[in-house]
């Protein structure tokens, strides 16, 4: 996949090809029935489609409803997704990146905060991977993703305190500016537990304060992404965190294949689960409008999806270890950022080559009635599943298995 | 929905009316990439079309492909999936029907053996629901699905013996007939253990010997569908069956929206998994192309979903339990029985409103293959979340919540 993609955008592609009728038809059933018909639009100012246009940035809006109930007021929240790029020269100083890139993010925060957004959440390790080089036909694209050079430096100096790091503290800013919850995933540097590093996501509360961190859960060993190279796999359980906007949790990247991460943080009473991640083209595309979904479907709450965006290279050569020679390429982050529904509806993706801002209006009694409906949590049967565990994990497992007699020995 | 659908085919819609282009990279996208491009085409005997045509059913046929190794060599097979229908009046006496039925069956079987078929799977209780009244504007279309009535007279009747019922005999005349296991999906009847029902799929080695059975681990209680007034969750745990092509296992319906199910199968080694199902469009269309194609990613393994056809309407009148009156009609099934492969590749589904019969072939390296190269088994954690849900399943379980400061008491 190149940077001449035929498709910038799903969901309009389809609205212009397809004749009317069959695209409603086909709306209904690839986007989801959001209380009978797809999610709505929501009207964006058009102050804001016009700093949009002059910045260079997608922005989309959509309200996912619910029914309403006679002793819960609706609790609606509006939340949003960020996907950016850097926006200075690779080559300038350290101080001078983190300048420019603070400035872009503040740039979709407050386009955030002018869409009414209670909730942010920004891409995974969002301020830390911007000092690398980078080929690209259509600045700004996205942040370079060094885990696979294996290098350890200069990468690693961009690490920092979750508590105290200047992402925080610049999220913590923003916060108490806008009244916004922010997710902020970084690099952290792990000075009491002997230096180590941890891929983690931040959480801000809306007063400006820091509430906690949760660490990535699963770590990929897959072709150029072995981050075990960096950091291994997090130590903070599925912390749920109960903000003024509803219960979060964060499952970063690689985290979104594993059903039971995405479980875990629901049976802990997560209301939205957010997946910033950094995952290109030829690798996971199919997959990403898969996972997310299956996630909000399978345990009946918000989920909202960050990719990147942008075709990187990197000064040194490195394997893919898929055979190929060496080179410099990582691949295209296909940005596609989107929102998924307890009732399997969801948004459109933002564009799949510019960076964006995501917006959905959520009612969070949706979860609790989907439940309600479907019963999923109520037929699970999870004590079978614990005890299927406790004896899966044993190395000498016996699986249930029948051969066909007819087979012979 | 109505059975005037504007889209019979997504697939083929999207086909013919994308510019070429943009149809190739959607196709990409949508559909999966595999070993670089999407499933190929299967081409069919011209024979074999023209009784689809006089027989009014669909026929597709695809293949998935897997690199080439060294050690091993290719695990080549052929699957089917049959959606079908009932084709004798309902007021015609029973045994008239289920030699209707029976035939209609064997038709299908037959065409799947001249496509090289070597494992198939029929549809969720393929010989029971076969008599009732039925209002369908484009006969033949699909047996009525009665566990909306919560009649038990006659339905029950209908139950049968896994292993000596008639739909078991029946398979295994077409199983030693073809050198082809069949998986047969019934409601069964308990002799031994008080009489109950089970919703069970027989497994039937293509020596047309009896393998085993399995029954549907989770039951709904979904509106129309509290299937447990007739039958209880299954207690067969979560077998995989080694036959002469391949190990596979049957996940029966609305066990699919459980992702602990599909693990636990997987876990035991299952190549295949089946997931014969009666779902209808209003209520489940949206997540139909999800939760199969997820299992099939998430563990690694080959995904085969089906699901009858037609709109059915009922002689007594019932509650859907969604505040509308009572009524005879359920819904419209909208059939799309697809395959799902473990790389994210898919092939397009069967029509929404008629018959059909889906062959895949597959070479069962994929799974192992994409299992090296992705590592979710490898990096899934297992003791973790046995421990997890060791703790989840005490009625006093705490989760873990990091509540905001700043929101006081």
């Amino acid at each position: 996949m190149s940077n001449s993609l035929a498709v910038d955008d799903v969901y309009k592609t389809l609205k212009e090809h397809l004749p009317e009728d069959k695209f409603k038809e086909l709306e209904g059933v690839l986007y989801g029935y959001n209380c009978g018909s797809p999610v709505q639009s929501i009207s964006i100012p058009q102050k804001l489609l016009l700093l949009a246009q002059s910045e260079d940035f997608d922005i989309q809006a959509y309200r996912f409803t619910a029914a309403k109930e006679q002793l819960r007021e609706p609790r609606i929240v509006r939340l949003g997704l960020i996907q950016n790029s850097i926006h200075a020269k690779t080559t300038d100083p350290v101080a001078t990146q983190y300048a420019a890139i603070e400035r872009r993010i503040e740039t979709l925060i407050d386009a955030a905060a002018e869409m009414g957004v209670n909730v942010v959440c920004l891409q995974e390790a969002w301020s830390v991977y911007y000092v690398l080089f980078r080929t690209c036909s259509h600045p700004p694209t996205a942040m370079p993703f060094a885990f696979c050079t294996r290098e350890k430096q200069p990468w690693l100096e961009f690490a920092m305190d979750a508590e105290t790091g200047l992402a925080t503290r610049f999220c913590q800013r923003m916060a108490k500016k806008h009244n916004m919850v922010i997710v902020s995933p970084i690099l952290e540097r792990d000075a009491t537990h002997g230096d180590v590093i941890w891929n983690t996501a931040v959480i801000i509360g809306n007063q400006g304060n820091y509430i906690g961190k949760t660490r990535k859960n699963h770590i990929p060993r897959v072709g150029d992404f072995n981050e075990s190279t960096y950091y291994m796999e997090g130590d903070t359980g599925h912390r749920v965190f109960e903000t003024a906007f509803g219960k979060i949790a964060v499952n970063i990247c690689y985290g979104r294949h594993h059903p039971l991460n995405w479980m875990a943080y629901g049976l802990n009473g997560a209301e939205i689960v957010f997946n910033p991640s950094a995952t290109v083209g030829a690798l996971s595309e199919p997959l990403w409008a898969i996972e997310g979904r299956n996630a909000s479907i399978a345990n009946s709450y918000f989920v909202g999806c960050i990719n990147r965006v942008g075709t990187e290279s990197f000064p040194n050569e490195f394997t893919s270890a898929d055979g190929k020679p060496a080179h410099k390429d990582f691949g295209h982050f296909y940005g596609s950022s989107y929102f998924g529904g307890p009732d399997a509806s969801r948004t459109p993706g933002l564009s799949r080559t510019k960076e964006g801002l995501m917006v959905a209006e959520v009612d969070l009694n949706l979860n609790r009635q989907v439940r309600d409906k479907w019963g999923y949590q109520m037929t699970a049967r999870y004590p079978m599943y614990a005890d299927f565990l406790r004896e899966y994990k044993e190395p000498d497992y016996q699986p249930q298995l029948i051969r066909d007699p007819g087979l012979g020995k």
